[in-house]
């Protein structure tokens, strides 16, 4: 038994503060920008207690970040005072409070050391497992300071221009620029640009800092960048660092191709993420740098496919949901809530981590009912008055009840009543509106004239977009006729839209994988993702049109460099290469059973690795031979209509010629 | 129209954020003790909204305690800067963030001005108006740091002794020691005392603090005392200031009489109360100087016949309250709850504030439902593990439900019922509930055989005490044969359990006010009230027993000088001389009618003066004559069976010989 202490609060809060943090971060030049919804903080007064046997005696001391007492056997300590515990039972009770942080304490004891094995409460009746996480296990630890790391990152060039001095850093980085030994009498300015444009283009820029006159050092916050442009100082009056600030993450996932440009385009998509994944994952780096739910479910599947790191799902699903009351749907986006509830589902089938689901299945239930209570008595829900429908960035027909939106509703009515049934106490309640949502869905959104599903069955203009048919194929609401004819008539039907952003390439990509059309996803990745890589991206963005150029390239949201070209949706390859040519994934919770199904999708070969839980599962496909090893148990080797199983560690090799 | 403007922020919040600093600043010695419910926080973002009209162009600028932005038609600008508004409309919102205390604005400007045309949100879908202080109205004002008055204080006696130095500053106080030109080696150790065994007792005495070594200055918080022993300098090594902390409040209830006793006791009620009215109303100024609803409950009476300050009380009812969702009662105390829901209607009563009533009754509902929601099938509300049922520092019998509690929950549903009536959306459910509970109350806890009610009809125990009874008569919950019964068997009946606190004192002898034993509550605030200043009270005790003597008067709590000495339920005289020797109330809500019908109740005269919201009354009686002035309309003079009409301002005389 490991006794070493770790520090605890209560579970969920250092998610909820770290996430509180990160939504007051936004700046744009001179005015900072808070996120539009409600920000939830940790509770400020908490107390934690055990019940501790000492077969000798021990010295136990307790260290806060707040301030309280100890109980113990009801008499009061002060914090950071030697306690001594004779030989026998204990009941010991702290009580802290914090108003500007993370209330959280470190217990410095054998049997008493503070870890999940203390209980926490809000004050209310309820007491749960104390929270923790192993980034913080020394007593000099603060958790209300996220734990990254930090390396220097040099620039590949700097040009002093009759305007100032340009740092180019070679690629898209996220750092704090450190000023030292600064002798100017004027205010350094700073103007930050993903691209050089954006950088020179003082009036403009984003993201901007200033050292202020007069200063001798100066740290800027960590900002989103690949060029830097300086005015008001030479390079002589001051020695500047830059510091890559990054959450340190392991990689498992690998894909290497008889294609370079996949391969760019798969380690640029690595890139991107990473510089998204840091408390939580976010959308993008530079501007609002917020958590969104429908971006970050994405970002859980490719996670899978790359790092396989429970936690920051874990923390990024704790600190979406917030705390109770819920007064509007998470980002305020209706579709949003719906993917918030059905990731917890999907990390359920990746890690099998019931622990998890037990903690936050009163908050999914509790987001389910509020969805719930804002649906109509047809059953559907429809977006109210600061509702935001989302969807995509596309013309979409948001008439009443939109088909998407009841899709996502009903999958996320299932996803609730199965995580209630694995922990023991699923609501036939939730199963039941489940289907009789699908079976309208059925009546009111397909169109047999059209043959396809169409967004709106109220506003009569019977509007077909891709989105609402690309969820039917992919959660099974079309029978083999109807998939028939989506495909036909929307998917492979130029006439309809074309996605647009790489976030909904990740669904419309996963279809046509599904539906066996490897080569034109290869094609797809190529061209769109290459594009940007042709383009000079070094990260992969927001949104991207082959046909808009120029300066229009970089702008959105009516701001001239208001889109943001390191955007962790734009990382999906790397799912669609493991999940579909890699071919590995689960067919029970935690890859307890899992299927290796390679495809080579028009690749000439294709070697990589696919981390499945704890474990990790190497391919390397030819059009020749198959091998194939994996370091966990519970493999099936699935090829040319064959299934070979896969025994630990011993690799499996297959001529296909 | 006056235009000048104020600090905004979100309603509530500026009281819930107070009543969260002063819940964690309990301290005793070595430790601090933050208090043993959830503490809710203000919002930490918000957002402000203005249609703004300019018939001439002016300029506005944003101040704010926070951080964000504000969008004029669409537009974004920074704090701090000058924005011209053109003549025309405007469409103005001001977005703020701030984690660490109150988000806050303030906009100089003249259409713009902030105040409560503003609307405030929280980023739920309501808009409300924005909440503000009459204490902030410059801009260079924080409503962060809550607006005490100070004032120097000056002991009375200074004496060396061996081990230290005494000061007394000849009554209690609520100070911050100021120490200047400090030349000390060594810690400078500071003992507070209420008593002067207390500030001597240095291994016990509860408030402690100490100048480091080395300091030149230095500032202790402000803390409740009369005594202070130092210990670790001489006189000459310091130069001690001490600044009484208060909030300034318009005394404008009086009462003198011909008992010099009851005139002391008066004065010293008076300033005990106002000792404990500062950001809200206080249980006492030493120990946990939290917010306890039952207490303030009588405060709020108290306050309505010596200051009337409204404020104060819509403060200390919105801190009370906090936010959603309710996870205990209110203080963790069943009955502190009710007397919430109770003290609401109170309100109304005394000033008829219908936009404070619109403001609170949703949290008054939700408050009532959490009530409802934890009442059991037999209608009745019991205490579960976890909840306090308190009623008093009594020996009640609490065995399931306790008779008190359910006449609190009535009194309560009628309330709620009446609260939401008087807004035109009164809910029947409320009023049906209050009738049935009535009903029952009478059918399970009267015991006709006994001729009272009893605590508690589930341990078969028939245990009677006064508290039930007293609030039995106070609420009309007794047919006139059942009145007499309770007077004769348990008020008039020496063997049951005498009330010991000062707190149903207040209960007790408004009850015997209104059954008519005036001689008898006068000779009991000169016994019960007149023994406490015999003994040398300069404030009034949280328990008061006439037979404990020595250092024991001063333990409560387990603890040696765990007694608060200067305890607001202290307080009450100054309502029962108002209300029933001066004889002022309002007949109708906010005293648009009211009754002024003095009683001499033994003394040989009496004169004062009774605040009628917004106006005030002088009433002096003797033996001979009745004079009685009123600066406001709508009173009616009852004196020996006759009605009077009372004119604005002009003196009515009455020869009573």
């Amino acid at each position: 038994m490991n006794k070493s202490p770790v520090w605890i609060w209560y579970p969920g809060d250092f998610e909820i503060y770290h996430h509180l943090m990160l939504n007051i971060r936004r700046e744009e030049r001179n005015y900072h920008w808070p996120a539009f919804w409600r920000l939830d903080d940790c509770y400020h007064n908490v107390r934690f207690r055990k019940q501790v046997y000492c077969d000798t005696p021990e010295e136990m001391t307790v260290y806060a970040h707040g301030i309280g007492l100890v109980w113990v056997d009801g008499k009061k300590h002060a914090f950071r005072q030697p306690i001594i515990l004779s030989t026998g039972n204990h009941v010991i009770e702290i009580s802290i409070a914090r108003t500007d942080g993370l209330p959280c304490v470190y217990v410095d004891g054998e049997r008493s050391a503070s870890n999940s094995s203390w209980e926490a409460n809000d004050f209310s009746f309820e007491w749960l497992p104390a929270g923790f996480n192993s980034l913080y296990p020394n007593k000099e630890d603060d958790p209300n300071i996220f734990a990254f790391d930090y390396a220097e990152i040099y620039p590949v060039s700097i040009e002093e221009t009759q305007d100032g001095i340009l740092y180019d850093y070679g690629r898209e980085s996220f750092a704090a620029l450190l000023f030292e030994n600064v002798h100017s009498s004027k205010d350094i300015l700073l103007f930050y640009g993903e691209s050089i444009e954006e950088a020179m283009d003082t009036k403009n820029s984003i993201l901007i800092d200033a050292v202020p006159a007069g200063s001798d050092t100066y740290r800027c916050p960590p900002r989103a960048f690949r060029y830097l442009f300086i005015q008001g100082a030479e390079t002589e009056q001051f020695v500047l660092t830059a510091l890559y600030e990054y959450l340190p993450l392991t990689k498992i996932g690998s894909f290497t191709s008889s294609n370079d440009m996949i391969n760019r385009i798969w380690d640029t998509a690595e890139y991107t993420l990473h510089l998204n994944s840091r408390e939580f994952f976010l959308d993008g780096i530079k501007r609002d740098r917020w958590v969104w739910s429908g971006d970050a479910y994405q970002s859980y599947f490719i996670n899978n496919y790359l790092y396989f790191d429970a936690d920051i799902t874990k923390r990024t699903i704790i600190a979406l949901r917030g705390k109770d009351p819920i007064v509007k749907h998470i980002n305020t986006i209706l579709d949003y809530s719906f993917y918030w509830i059905m990731s917890i589902h999907a990390y359920y089938q990746a890690t099998k981590d019931t622990d998890f689901i037990s903690f936050i299945y009163p908050r999914m239930k509790s987001m389910m009912d509020y969805c719930i209570s804002h649906s109509d008595v047809d059953g559907f829900i429809r977006g109210r008055t600061g509702d935001w429908v989302f969807i995509d960035w596309a013309e979409i027909d948001k008439t009443g009840a939109v088909c998407a939106e009841q899709i996502l509703f009903a999958e996320s009515l299932k996803a609730t009543w199965a995580c209630g049934a694995l922990l023991g106490f699923g609501e036939e309640r939730y199963l039941k509106r489940c289907e009789q949502l699908k079976r309208q869905i059925k009546e009111f959104f397909w169109d047999e004239e059209l043959g396809a599903y169409i967004d709106s069955f109220e506003s009569g203009k019977r509007n077909i977009t891709r989105h609402a048919n690309i969820f039917a194929l992919l959660w099974d609401y079309a029978d083999p006729q109807q998939r028939e004819s989506i495909i036909m008539n929307v998917l492979q039907n130029d006439a309809v839209l074309q996605i647009s952003t790489p976030y909904f390439k990740f669904y419309e990509l996963e279809v046509m994988c599904m539906i066996g059309q490897l080569e034109y996803v290869t094609r797809q990745i190529q061209d769109y993702w290459g594009g940007m890589l042709q383009l000079g991206a070094t990260t992969f963005w927001e949104e991207y049109n082959p046909a808009v150029t120029g300066l229009d390239r970089y702008g959105m949201y009516g701001d001239r460099y208001g889109k943001s070209l390191c955007h962790a949706w734009g990382a999906s390859p790397i799912y669609l290469l493991g999940r579909y040519y890699l071919g590995v994934y689960p067919t029970s919770a935690g890859y307890d059973t899992f299927i290796v199904e390679p495809q080579l999708g028009g690749f000439e070969w294709i070697k990589g690795t696919v981390p499945v839980n704890g474990g990790k599962v190497t391919v390397e496909l030819t059009q020749e031979t198959l091998q194939v090893v994996s370091d966990k148990a519970g493999g099936i080797v699935r090829i040319n209509g064959q299934e070979y199983p896969l025994s630990k560690d011993i690799p499996f090799r297959l001529n296909l010629s």
